[in-house]
């Protein structure tokens, strides 16, 4: 181990919850991590990033700040959840697509705020849904202010989302929204309506996946495009790298499900499996071993976690890498990130174009 | 009793449950109720007005059925509310403000259409938060498709009327429906927050009323006004008489929780109780019975409406009638009645605005 290795081994170790972390920390976090693994290069260009767009998630941070959170219980529900950290890599994406072009002015924070109320509106639906017990480490809104102040708190930030994306101006935005909304719905009830079924195949799974999380990522980097002034082209080479950004975080994700530190996501270990959704390594593992449905049927159907013997836990791990589920996994991710980084190819050189390539390539090491 | 009383009567007897009413029906309906009681004159204006609206609320139907309802779980929950009827008279109020400017054309249908869509997408969440078995006398969307995919229905409504408001394109409304959604979240939130404490008074239960219910129908008004091309003052004039028009609504609401028919509901009786919402009848009741609250709290607590002994419904029922507080609460909603029909006064003459007044005054008749 190398000095600098030790030194971020150390600030790893040492540093606080994810959850407690300022917008710029996540990008220190992420170095540290890239320095442990050898990667010395992506590791000093995350601090480059850092400097880069780390005082606009600053403002984004001010900003969600001034939403009147304090005043009903669903605004309460709502700020508890927003100011409880997260990675804030969609609004990271706006401000990133606007440095492209002209910069990230007023018209882009609004937009980045929007997007960040979009996807915590999603999150507070989905514990609702899910019953779930924490979100980022922290109790989930719905089991500190209830289920009722929770579906509230979820309606009223994807109203505040539309009313800021209203205000901000740019012609279209607001459209391509509220289809943006809609797309993630119908992903979300395509999702459930194979619940607990266990039968997804690659083919839904990666519509799904698409629907429910690529869209929103899609939306944040042409929403930043056109802020920033870039033109047609620019716009759809931009959205083109938020579909395949999104769907590569959604598979690796998936993989923190398997094989993450509950520390790091917050969440514990087959959560997605126990809620009764299929994960990708789960369904790639599935194709090559057909016997392994008895064990993941038994996690599915488990009502606590504990419930589950760790016999079956080992059986279900020990198959994912011994059929190769987790490492295609971790391919079809790359896959996705080599063709976000593509998309990148025709745009202005510069930091902010750099910068976007580097969080793709991050995507693959983050480990919350 | 008359002849014509009696064939009333005999419609009334013989009339399928209002659920499953075309949207004319309704009116025939109260028409039907207004001349049982004497009402004649009432009575026959309401046919005129089944005459003048009718076709509008067909058209609003047949526009619902176009919605792309078969295809997911969510949006085949939202349709299944969707058909099943309802008073459609918030979508009323969008048509005959309409009809009092330049008439009923198609920007006015999507925003009658929007309107209901909203209503629509609030039930859907509230049947959520309240566990309701049942709507509008049938399997709540919740009972029958899940909790999950009625929170996702909810949110598409929401969605999908927003994204016809944005297509009708008329300057304003847009931000005025935005800003009525984050009002009526605003009040079911204070709501939320007076839940079960049977401790709300009289000033904030009309602050909730003014949020959560009267805030639509004030938006129905407004946007049918200006889709009919008509001025300031007269949609601030709608506006108000829908503000007006939509808390005496409420008001019939709650004394229909308490002595109502179910059949005419759809809800049991003290519905609203058991959810630990105190209605107004109730309210005015304990301001002049304060002893009257153990037998509140029992029927609140209660689990199931069977475990409340008729012992304790007949106290309360008596307690509602010698205290004067249905006799109050009946005038309280006449004098919104009367505000909203002076609302009217300035407006152009003709079969529209009687309408409207009709509307209003027909509002005290109605049973369900």
């Amino acid at each position: 181990m190398t000095v600098n290795q030790r030194k971020a081994q150390t600030r790893i170790e040492r540093a606080a919850p994810i959850v407690a972390d300022g917008p710029g920390e996540v990008l220190s976090r992420l170095s540290d991590m890239c320095e442990l693994r050898g990667l010395d290069g992506l590791s000093a260009d995350l601090l480059v990033l850092r400097d880069l767009a780390g005082p606009d998630l600053e403002r984004l941070v001010a900003e969600l700040e001034t939403l009147e959170v304090t005043e009903r219980l669903a605004q309460r529900a709502a700020g508890a959840l927003l100011s409880n950290g997260g990675k804030r890599l969609r609004p990271l994406c706006v401000a990133l697509a606007a440095r492209v072009g002209t910069g990230f002015d007023d018209v882009a924070l609004q937009l980045a705020v929007a997007v960040e109320l979009v996807h915590n509106a999603t999150l507070l639906h989905d514990d609702v849904i899910d019953l779930a017990p924490t979100r980022r480490g922290a109790p989930a809104a719905r089991a500190e202010f209830g289920n009722a102040a929770s579906i509230f708190a979820g309606d009223w930030l994807l109203i505040e989302a539309l009313r800021r994306v209203r205000r901000a101006g740019v012609p279209g935005l607001l459209d391509e929204l509220l289809e943006t909304i809609a797309e993630m719905i119908r992903g979300e009830s395509l999702q459930l309506e194979n619940r607990g079924r266990l039968a997804l195949d690659r083919q839904l799974y990666f519509e799904i996946a698409e629907s429910k999380s690529a869209t929103l990522f899609r939306w944040a980097l042409r929403a930043g495009a056109r802020a920033g002034g870039l033109g047609t082209a620019e716009c759809r080479a931009l959205g083109d790298y938020g579909t395949q950004l999104g769907v590569a975080f959604q598979i690796i994700d998936d993989l923190l499900d398997l094989t993450g530190e509950r520390q790091a996501t917050g969440k514990e270990l087959f959560a997605d499996l126990r809620e009764g959704k299929l994960t990708l390594p789960l369904i790639l593992a599935l194709e090559r071993q057909p016997d392994l449905r008895p064990a993941l049927e038994e996690i599915a159907s488990s009502a606590e976690a504990a419930d589950v013997g760790s016999g079956v836990r080992r059986r279900i791990a020990e198959a994912l890498v011994r059929t190769g589920a987790v490492r295609e996994s971790r391919e079809l991710a790359g896959y996705r990130i080599a063709a976000a980084l593509e998309c990148l190819e025709g745009l202005p050189a510069g930091d902010a174009t750099a910068a976007l390539a580097l969080v793709a390539r991050s995507t693959l090491m983050r480990e919350g």
